[in-house]
């Protein structure tokens, strides 16, 4: 099932789930693909920055998105290529589309700096992996450094006719979806799908804005299928009922290095994956923190009865 | 009245009003001036990045400086003099230490990478401005590109006696300030004022690990006054409750680029300031985005009256 | 005597002279000023990164630049203006103009990143400093972090008729002035002149790709004049004899920390500059460095007699 | 043969030779490696920047090493190893390793910003590939953003026994040298190896500051041992004059991007590899200066005769 422009939705970012000593819990790839499933997901992405991806060895990822793959063959599953070379990212790309995949999300190198530059790389890793292999770019300029302007975001789309969507992290973004979609209105470049990540911070008016939907790593995936429902069916306060009252949480996992923490405790806390362990190296989540998501957690219960996980 | 470490609650930063054809509006500088007064601001601070300081010439800076300083004689003024070379920022220390500030306020420029450079940076400074007059550490990594571990903050308070607070907004930053507040009870360090930036988007837990307010420009600085006076009296779940209201709208303030605008906008709506002008280059608030805002403030109104402003 | 797009030869980026106490040495910037006369600069550049422009104060600055201009009324004198801030550039660029400034030197600010972006910044700049102010585009990524294609290059001297030169000093950059020439000669851009930087490093191959000379702070611009009218002339093998016997210097001269000082140093020992004290904070050239400097000098000296300099 | 802070002399810096057609030239690695062998290396390092590791399957950079290995058994070969993550540095480290590699060599990723997370990095390296593995660090801030002040390094090899080497590139770099050998002759840290590498800029000045040789891909290395050799035996001018004449060369391999190109068509018209290919995207050698390396070794010939290379 070859990724589409037509995706919208929730593509939860899976975090990879390993044991306490570090193997990979194969358990709970199962378990979270079931949620994923249970939950209203419309796609699943595996391998991303959230997934520990560079912690694992090439076999170990192939692995976890052929099991997932194999677990949820009615979803597409997007895996994250992104590599320094494009012979690695070729031969993983090779792999996981014979494995079932739906298509490949490519971050750009954080050396890129012009225009020029960002547009010929992604000519390239399109040669690279195939013209044929559905491609996602990721445009997150907080982590990668990389400032792609919508001309530019264009420029690719129009170039490469296996894009189809666009990860819009980039932050503040909102500007940036209006000036895409005035884009397709105007007649200068083709639809794409926009799902947007930044851990769903700004996803009530993206979705306003045109978004299709979520690709983040948020801990409660469900509630974000609920919001993008609402808001795509029009129920505006409802959605930014149900989205502010999450805001507090969702604001907490935004903290680099404590946020990949965060998701894994409060997952491992309603039942999906067995354990919060990250493989080495890893932020712990310290007593203090533990303490402040729990109290997040019991606030979000007196709303949300998902949150009501002792 | 110079600046402490004893100071604590809320020091806005002030945005510079202007007139809409660019020139600086005075009136609405007393206005701005009386309204901090009035929510309860236990300091100001003047010429932040919030504050348009490098569009004003120099003797524009240092008449916006001393006019807050003469109409809050009861308040410290802290003002930012942040500048390429040691030269012009001993000129505007002087100048707005001579016409009454409290202290300054002193960002690290983004070429500094190591641990000795910035150390020695902080150095230069104070034997440039001069050992008497209290300063502040202004610790924004995602805004400078400059990462200073605990343990470098500490060199700096030890080194320099006239250091008296730390503006606090790395990001994330709750553990550091525990870190910077275990040094303290360890004995390994010297006390010193934490307030706390980014907008204010992690006050609510920032006052639970020790900082002692707030510094930052977010629109109702009165809701931030409640929080601080709230959390500081112990009133866990009421500060959180008032904060969370506030947390969408202050979640829309960190989109960099309209963040300020926003802010003008509604202090323009609140009446405080006449006009939501930016002196040039500046970024305009879309149709867009203003409907947002308001949608923003008719939501938030629904729980604090004070954002019922048609 | 405005600078124009006929600009060629040798513009020496002029260090100030300061005292052992870090007072201007006002005797020596008119000995310098002479001496730069004397052996056929065709321009003068003052306060330039290496003119330790950010630790003048303003006035200082202004006198600096007026004290050469008064000095060699018969040359053209180029400001740096790069400020923080469109006020301060406005400011120091009015006050040099009216003592007689020939132009303005205008770098980006290292947060640029898109061509939208650099484009527009200079847009900006010739509204600030006004469109009759020649201007000279600096291109100096290896110390500003802004990399402009010659494409964007292009759009700002198409969109600014006050663009006259650029002062090229990307690295590597030999098909970029190749790229800029073609431009000129498919007729998409005007003719502009073309300066070189980089401390002279590629100087002999930059006038064979279409340079119209250097503009840069070699200890030995008469070296720079020499080889700019031979290779002007035609002379290539002598034009490299001449330059490959000054490239153990020149490269000594690339360490950045060091080679100001250096250079300060040659120019003392030559007998242009009374000391070659920098205002604090600036690098000193320790022993090791000093007696390397000394050894380079006596191997030039056996081919060229203006290093025989006890 | 495992590397020892014994090591000195010059470890060329080895690409990887291609066909035309983008394949692996085996027969070239081997008449490279015997070249290598003929001009005195003392060691071989593979899988560097300058050897289009990026480019390479994981399978055909084992192989590449591999060969070398087999060819050179009297020589320690050194393998780069970094990478975005852990679990592939391993990977790699332990098949080359099993091949008989003498030592890899670990770059810090361009996030790492505070001396902390320097030394934690190499710290968790170490953990990661086996504290039995000798390493090289790579100090090459102008390519990887990293700083390392002289105390930095002597932390992580104080912390780490299996630390032998520095490839030094730090520029400018020669005062760090000297601060190294300083701890030396103080006590504070151990005696390593240190190789230089700057593509050979300054290798005249780091011998005399205490380097132990060199590590570079210059496409002279005969001339790099030639110059150590010297220099180690106190011919300084001989050192020098040597060095002196392969500088304006030397200079031109520094532009980014084409330097490789340089090198390797230099490579191939000695004879040493059958073609100049790079793998894609590699950047060609534009006629114009292709032309500029022709003159180059023209002149070049003049004094050397190894330049003689029609």
């Amino acid at each position: 099932m070859p990724l589409t422009t037509d995706a919208r939705g929730v593509f939860p970012i899976a975090p990879t789930p390993f044991l306490d000593d570090g193997r990979i819990d194969a358990a709970s790839i199962d378990r979270l693909t079931d949620f994923y499933l249970g939950i209203g997901a419309t796609g699943i992405t595996v391998l991303g920055q959230l997934g520990e991806a560079p912690k694992l060895e090439h076999a170990e990822s192939v692995a976890v998105a052929r099991q997932m793959i194999r677990r949820a063959p009615q979803l597409p599953v997007v895996v994250g290529v992104s590599a320094p070379g494009f012979a690695a990212m070729r031969a993983l790309t090779q792999e996981v589309m014979a494995a079932g995949a739906a298509g490949v999300m490519i971050a750009p190198p954080n050396t890129l700096r012009t225009d020029e530059q960002i547009v010929g790389y992604y000519r390239q890793a399109v040669e690279a992996i195939g013209a044929d292999v559905p491609f996602v770019i990721q445009d997150y300029p907080l982590t990668f450094s990389v400032v792609m302007t919508p001309a530019v975001i264009r420029r690719i789309v129009q170039d490469n006719a296996s894009c189809v969507m666009l990860k819009h992290e980039d932050w503040p973004g909102l500007d940036k979806i209006s000036a895409l979609r005035g884009f397709e209105r105007d007649g200068s470049m083709r639809h794409i799908s926009i799902l947007t990540g930044n851990g769903g911070l700004f996803l009530d008016f993206e979705m306003e804005r045109g978004a299709d939907g979520a690709m983040t790593g948020y801990c409660f995936p469900d509630m974000l299928a609920d919001v993008v429902r609402l808001s795509a069916a029009g129920s505006r306060d409802a959605a930014h009922d149900l989205f502010d009252a999450h805001l507090p949480l969702i604001r907490y996992e935004q903290q680099q290095g404590i946020g990949l923490a965060a998701r894994k405790y409060v997952l491992m806390k309603r039942g999906v994956i067995a354990s919060e362990a990250q493989r080495k190296p890893g932020a712990k989540l310290a007593p203090a923190a533990r303490a402040e998501v729990d109290y997040l957690l019991s606030r979000l219960a007196r709303i949300d009865s998902r949150a009501r996980i002792s």
